[in-house]
C-alpha cells in the first residue's frame, strides 16, 4: 500500500490529517505538481483525472478522490469514528462534509485556480470567476462562523471529516489572502482548537 | 418524514432515482425554484444553503445534500446496495460517484448556471467560465465513454449511485445542448441501459 501524495496541494492534506487522527501510517510517494508530474503519461495510468492523492492498494487498485480514500480507512479502521456512527449521524456528517467542500473548500480552491500564477498556462483561467469564488469564500467564512455559534465542531460535538475539510480550506485560503477576521470569534475559536491537534501538522 | 423536492432541478432527481431503485416512497413537498421559494426566509431555516433536496426527518432534523440523503437510506434500507458492499467496494464506488460529480455533473451544471437565462440575476454569472465548463463537460463525455469500454456500469458490473449521478448529468446536459454523440458507442449503450430502468422516470 502506498499513497501518492503532494505536500503542496490541499486535497492530499485532507487524507494525511484523516490518517493521523486514526493513527495509521502509509508509505508515501511525493508527486511533483510544480513539474506537472501528475500530468505525465505514467501518472495518468494511475489516475486518469490527474489528481492527487491516490491510494495504491495491495491488490493493485488505484483509489483516487480524497473522501473515497478516507471512506476506505473509516471502514477498515473504524476508531475513532470520523464519518459518523449510526445511520442518522453518518448522513449528518456527510451533509456537513459536503457543505464544507462545496461552499468553502471549492470556493477557496476555485479562486486560487482561476487567479494564481501557479495555474497560469496549466488550466484555462477566468479571473472574473476567481473573484466570484473569492466573494463566495468570504461569505462561507461568515456562514461557518455562524454555524459554530452553538457547537464545538462543524458537525456537532465531535471532531469529524467535516472539520478536516474546513481546516484545510481555511489554511489554504491564506494563498488567496483570505483569513479569519477578528469578529469571527466562533470560527477563530474552532480554528485554534482544530489547529492545535497533532494531526494538523500532517 | 418528508422530502423537499423540485422536478426542475438535477440534484433532487438523483435522490428520487435512488429511492426508486430501493423501492422507498417518501412524501414530497415541491419547492418552486422559479419563484425562488428556496431563497425565502422560511426555506432558509430548513436549509441555510438554499438548496434542494432536503429530507425532513421524523425527529425534525433537516438533512440536506443529495448524497447525504442517499447515505441515510443506504444505511437504513441496505438492499439493493447502491453505495458498495465491502470496504474496498464502498471506496471504489465513492471514487466513481465523485468523479462523475466533479468532472461531469459539476461541469454541466456549471455551464448552465453561468450561461442560462434562468440564473440571470439570481447568481453572478460569468459566461466565459460557463464556456470553460462546457468544454470540460464535452471532454468528460468522452472520458466516460472510454471508461465504459470494459464494463457494464460506471463503477463496474453493478448499477450504483455513480450511474445515477452520471445519468442525471447526461440528461441535464440537453439544457446546454450537449448530447451523447454517435461515436460514443459505450456511453450510448450505457445511457440506453440506465434510461430503460423504471427508476429513470423518477
Amino acid at each position: 500500500m502506498k499513497l501518492y501524495d503532494s505536500k503542496m496541494a490541499p486535497n492530499p492534506r485532507r487524507v494525511r490529517i484523516f490518517l493521523a487522527e486514526k493513527g495509521i501510517q502509509v508509505p508515501d510517494d511525493q508527486v511533483d505538481l510544480a513539474k506537472a508530474q501528475n500530468r505525465s503519461p505514467e501518472f495518468l495510468k494511475i489516475n486518469p483525472m490527474g489528481g492527487v492523492p491516490v491510494l495504491q492498494m495491495d491488490d493493485g487498485t488505484n483509489l483516487a478522490e480524497s473522501v473515497a480514500i478516507c471512506r476506505y480507512f473509516e471502514e477498515t479502521h473504524p476508531e475513532p469514528r470520523l464519518m459518523g456512527i449510526d445511520a442518522r449521524d453518518k448522513a449528518v456528517v456527510e451533509m456537513w462534509q459536503r457543505r464544507m467542500e462545496l461552499n468553502l473548500f471549492s470556493t477557496v480552491t476555485g479562486c486560487f485556480r482561476n487567479t494564481s500564477e501557479f495555474f497560469k498556462g496549466r488550466i484555462p483561467q477566468v479571473p472574473e470567476y476567481g473573484e466570484v469564488c473569492r466573494q463566495a469564500a468570504e461569505k462561507a467564512f461568515g456562514m461557518v462562523d455562524g454555524f459554530l455559534a452553538d457547537r464545538k465542531f462543524i458537525a456537532g460535538e465531535r471532531y469529524t471529516i467535516a472539520d478536516i475539510t474546513a481546516l484545510v480550506a481555511v489554511d489554504f485560503a491564506k494563498l488567496i489572502k483570505l483569513r479569519v477576521s477578528p469578529e469571527q470569534k466562533n470560527l477563530a475559536r474552532w480554528h485554534e482548537a482544530v489547529s492545535s491537534r497533532p494531526s494538523a501538522k500532517a
